[in-house]
């Protein structure tokens, strides 16, 4: 059998992170934070795991880190309530699953995956897709668990600012996603959020819904994250796939049209990472920064912060 | 200013209707119900009113109609619950809006109208989308007014056989939907569904997710019906735009190949109507028939119920 170049890729969101905000000590806080996610995904790929498995894999290290705005520590809607989304595509299957405003789940991405793997359907959301989680038995965590004084803070400024916002000026901030390639050559995708802060009760944003914040085929794999809604309206993740297939662009063109063409011409803002099937990898962004990372086999792991426009990596991104 | 050369198209579900059971009377009631939502559509159109209007009134008139799935007469979820899914997409502007979980709405696609207009958000679902409903004061109706009682004898079997489906073999079935071009050359989709019977509480489908279930742009505007999760993994609706615009296919050629080659390689069953900026409609579908209609400026009515497998009318579809 053929092996490919595996790789992985990950994200913790899109924003206008300030420079002035990051100070060595935090800076290293979210490297390490980074590093450790995609170390998780990327053994899984070394040992001959699958692209599913090593997605999960990271994104639950990253929802499990209260720095990312996802699982723990993520942002409150407009009632001061935690209403989370994931879902996770693998991409030779076409198999996909989501769930919706979920509360109290340790890991969203587990759940979409058990929608996946033991439903019909495709998304579950709200109060239903928990009593699914409560049957398929996926981890609760008590409220307090996702409590971030952080957080809380920004929601209040919102809420007497009356906006929807991502965590803008915060330390703390942003989705979090990953794609990956494995060894036998199959792709897959997962993200993971909190949503926007103060968002209105029952919104639901492009993390789940697949084609717009989340999508995985044949030809490449896709996770968004910024302001959800512009990424819906230009089916930001299935329209990188549709670049590649019909318009026979590559993978890093293709990601680059939709961030900052289609997205920006509407006014969206963030950025996508995204891989194809043979091991390309491509994080486009068009705010100040995207927290990220990236292995392929064989080569060191790179993590990044800032940006310049065209998303290349700028000299305070650093090679560790 | 060039007058464009209006036309509108509706859908009412795709599935395996059974011809046997499908006489002469029942047919009649079919088509008068298709007749009616058709002409208040286009009878906007034909006012000059926009797109979005002219899907707004027909996709208002199918729902008021208990014979198809969507508002009054939707189907019943495994907990003996309705549950409705819609949204609505302006294509020049990209604008879109979807509610989904929704419950005693009359007009669940005013609802979705609604958070088009009215928020900064595309997709409400469930409690958080009702409370929207009473704040923008949508139409209410008590649970008695969305009862049918062949739809619950639907789904007493569907829970004794322990399945989630379509209204295969009822003589009522299917999500409804419109597609138009207006005079000025807007275009705007519409879909509207109570989903699947014994679906699981929670489950939401394709009606209401901007590129799956429906989609417009500057390009064309589709709404699909059918198996609704096949329709998510090849992002049906948006698919039909990219083959327009990456691959230079003329609308028939991507509608076509969208239901005959990728839904159909992956298993999934139905439909979908396009129209495109020039006026051309489309309505392919891979299942015995789909409720459809269809009229453009200066022509006749156009309805049908079955259809061959390559979508195209039979000697029973009839032009009235």
């Amino acid at each position: 059998m053929k092996t490919h170049n595996y790789c992985i890729a990950i994200h913790g969101g899109a924003g206008t992170l300030l420079r002035e905000k990051m100070d060595a000590r935090l800076r290293k806080k979210y490297e390490n934070a980074l590093s450790a996610a995609l170390d998780v995904g990327y053994a899984m790929l070394e040992g001959g795991g699958s692209a599913l498995d090593a997605v999960v894999a990271s994104v639950s290290a990253l929802e499990d880190c209260p720095l990312f705005n996802a699982g723990r520590g993520s942002v409150f809607n407009a009632r001061g309530e935690h209403e989370m989304d994931a879902a996770i595509m693998e991409g030779s299957s076409r198999r996909v699953g989501a769930v919706a405003l979920v509360r109290r789940i340790r890991n969203p991405i587990h759940l979409a995956r058990a929608v996946m793997e033991h439903t019909d359907h495709v998304l579950l959301a709200g109060k239903g897709a928990e009593r699914f989680a409560r049957k398929m038995k996926i981890e609760r965590k008590p409220k307090a668990y996702f409590f971030e004084a952080l957080r809380y803070k920004q929601f209040l400024e919102a809420k007497r600012e009356n906006k929807v916002r991502l965590d803008h000026d915060g330390g703390t901030f942003g989705t979090v996603g990953a794609v990956a390639l494995d060894a036998s050559g199959k792709l897959a995708a997962a993200t993971s959020t909190g949503g926007m802060t103060n968002k209105r009760w029952g919104r639901i944003g492009d993390s789940p819904i697949p084609g717009a914040g989340t999508w995985a085929d044949d030809r490449c794999a896709v996770s968004c994250t910024g302001t959800g809604e512009y990424f819906i309206r230009v089916h930001a993740a299935a329209q990188l796939s549709c670049l590649m297939r019909y318009g026979r662009q590559s993978l890093d063109a293709a990601a680059r049209k939709v961030i900052f063409e289609s997205l920006q011409d509407i006014g969206g803002e963030g950025g996508l990472i995204a891989v194809d099937h043979r091991g390309h990898i491509s994080m486009p962004f068009n705010t100040e920064g995207m927290y990220r990372a990236s292995r392929c086999r064989g080569e060191a792991a790179w993590i990044g912060i800032f940006g310049g426009e065209n998303g290349d990596a700028l000299p305070n991104d650093q090679r560790i």
